[in-house]
């Protein structure tokens, strides 16, 4: 019989209601049987994975895609490992928060549940099929899995560890749907499904979020560029500034969380700019400078209004010398991306004042760009990083696959 | 110079930088002044509507519609007390939670911010101009208010009060938008621009809604159909539950929170609904029962699949014999519009179930579903109430109209 994307929304749908009524202790069974089903089945997985491997090859793959379609037993075992932590994690559903009594008498508080059915859209990285699946189970949602084409034969694997695991506990296989022929009919059908799934999660390029945004009749978690600013203020610890750029610059550049862009104070500019010269020269970054700090460098570029915009994700950045801390809140609410933000200073009302003034989705005083993700931030494991306001904003952990319902405790109370 | 939705979209983007900057005591004043201005200029917005009557009259609205549209010295005088009402709620924008210690030594909390740039769809009623503006500026938020075109001159009057609080208070007019020409070609176009506007919250018939929702690239509040349940279970007080039915059927007809479907317990049924057919018969609602239940009425119709799914909003209802709580369930969950169900039970556990196990927007145990409002429900205002569950669920309020970023406190730290 053939895949219909309608009828397996459908069934997940279905299903959903059963992962919703999940104890704690019976989700994390299932999360556990899952990830020990992987380690035994790791030379199946790693058979399926090296079909899609000779494909990707054959297709031209470059080695960048190849390497995150790789699967050893190492990423193996790693990945379910995380599986294990996301079933170690408290259940983010049933906990009830401002529980009031209304003048009418009757009780009224907030409990929260399960968003119901989540579809992923994915590309190569299979590890993201067993993620993601033990997130939206975790948070006791199903969830239909729409990776790459280039991963089918490891996403099909993984599936088998999932649908185990489902089987095992006595729960309904359509709760997680790996569709099988993810090509582009399938995609445009499934985002005209609002009926049956809830939330479309797209992970990949900019490109690919767009088109999903655009189209999706569901509502869309959206996560564009993260265009990351260090703000250097006249009144910041020089040494530890120095550190933040370092480490948000240099430490990985493929990462939306890295830093693009650095402002730096008029009156900290000469001192602190000998400092930043040398740590850029160290490790070769290359600068787009604005006219009052080119002069700094050997080699910069004059930056132009692009690079303002620019996600480098390389050793590149954007240099400019403000007049004072407005100006640099003025920069930033003009060219941010709504992903990350960072002043360093030691003075409390400024910290205090960036903190309140800037609306990106993380905003740091004296920390670095690069603790913008989930586990650092406390969430356990990560789905993705919303830049968009609408439902969850910044990194999404498990509780962000779930919403709060509204419950009420009377004694028959009516209304006057 | 003619407008254009898109740049007031644009100009609302700046202005809304400027509204979420202010202090809970300048928004408080920034409301007050409004509510101030309105009864002031109460002829002068009374002369603006009698423009919109008489031009309704010659388009032969019908008498509820000129009813909706009509504006009163009281009824001003109720929609300025409501502003200020919304004027003395807490502010809700500011609140930081769950602030805490990671193991890098960073702090990291969530604050809540305002959303952004919000647009109203919706038709006749001209308090929503007021009601929503006063909301979405207490939330921290600039406004676009699109409303019907019968309302217009009623509408301008309006925003001429908003704009002189505004101008008053030094903030910029480009705040709050009232569309000066609300016609379908706006409304397309509006829905386009989602660099500039952050949520559409349309209000109004389930045709606008789904046209917005179908159309829009911008996040959409859905508000369907209310058919509110009610389930009396075998454990219930009958006299409790016959109240419960009497508030939820027949208190207002017309509203989406009062009961569409009645579900019985059989074991209690041959002495209770006695007692619903009086009920019924004392305020001539009209019965759609179920093959069970058809023999407890003199004129009930048989129901039918459709009359499961109908919201009625008249003195018309369904009602249907179950032969346990799971079958109650069963019934809910296949037919439910997601807003308010309520169980009468008397046993513990089966209201825990009950809450538990639905996940309508609202969920009740032993308490009317007319309480299903952001007023009784302690939200103050309401600006909506979303049946979907993304970003709200429920009725919503001004904490509905923000959303939360994360911050970090640290004191150089950076990532290992």
């Amino acid at each position: 019989m053939e895949f219909s994307i309608a009828q397996a929304a459908k069934a997940a749908r279905i299903a959903s209601r059963q992962i919703a009524k999940l104890s704690a202790v019976q989700k994390e069974t299932l999360l556990k049987d899952i990830a020990q089903r992987m380690l035994a089945q790791t030379d199946g997985i790693i058979a399926a994975n090296k079909q899609d491997l000779s494909a990707g090859r054959e297709n031209n793959l470059d080695d960048a895609m190849l390497d995150r379609l790789l699967l050893t037993p190492e990423r193996i075992q790693k990945i379910a490992h995380a599986v294990n932590d996301i079933a170690a994690q408290a259940d983010p559903v049933g906990s009830i928060e401002h529980m009031q009594q209304m003048p009418s008498g009757i009780q009224v508080g907030k409990m929260r549940i399960p968003l119901g059915v989540i579809a992923m859209i994915y590309e190569s990285r299979p590890n993201v099929t067993i993620d993601a699946a033990a997130l939206c189970l975790k948070a006791g949602n199903a969830v239909i899995l729409r990776g790459g084409k280039e991963a089918l034969h490891s996403n099909l694997a993984l599936a088998e560890c999932i649908s185990f695991a489902l089987d095992k506990n006595g729960l309904d296989p359509a709760a997680v749907v790996v569709v099988p022929n993810p090509d582009r009919a399938v995609m445009n059908e499934l985002m005209t499904l609002n009926q049956d799934i809830d939330l479309i999660i797209p992970r990949g390029g900019e490109g690919l979020i767009r088109f999903v945004s655009e189209n999706s009749r569901i509502p869309v978690i959206q996560h564009y560029k993260g265009v990351c600013h260090l703000y250097v203020d006249d009144a910041a610890d020089e040494s530890k500034a120095l550190n933040l750029l370092k480490n948000g610059k240099t430490q990985r550049t493929g990462v939306c969380n890295s830093l693009e862009t650095l402002l730096v104070h008029q009156d900290i500019a000469p001192t602190f700019m000998l400092k930043v010269r040398a740590l850029f020269d160290e490790f070769k970054v290359k600068v787009h400078a604005c006219e009052r700090s080119l002069g700094y460098f050997e080699n910069a570029a004059l930056a132009s209004e692009d690079d303002w915009h620019a996600e480098y994700l390389a050793m590149e950045i954007a240099v400019r010398i403000v007049d004072d801390f407005d100006a640099a809140i003025e920069h930033i609410e003009t060219y941010s991306s709504g992903h990350t933000e960072v002043i360093a200073t030691q003075d409390f009302s400024r910290a205090q004042a960036f903190i309140r003034t800037l609306n990106s989705a993380v905003v740091m005083a004296n920390a670095s760009s690069r603790f913008s993700d989930g586990g650092e931030l406390g969430l356990g494991a990560e789905i993705g990083i919303s830049t968009s306001k609408l439902h969850a904003y910044g990194p999404m952990g498990a509780e962000s696959l779930t919403t709060q319902k509204f419950i009420v405790l009377g004694d028959g109370e009516v209304r006057a």
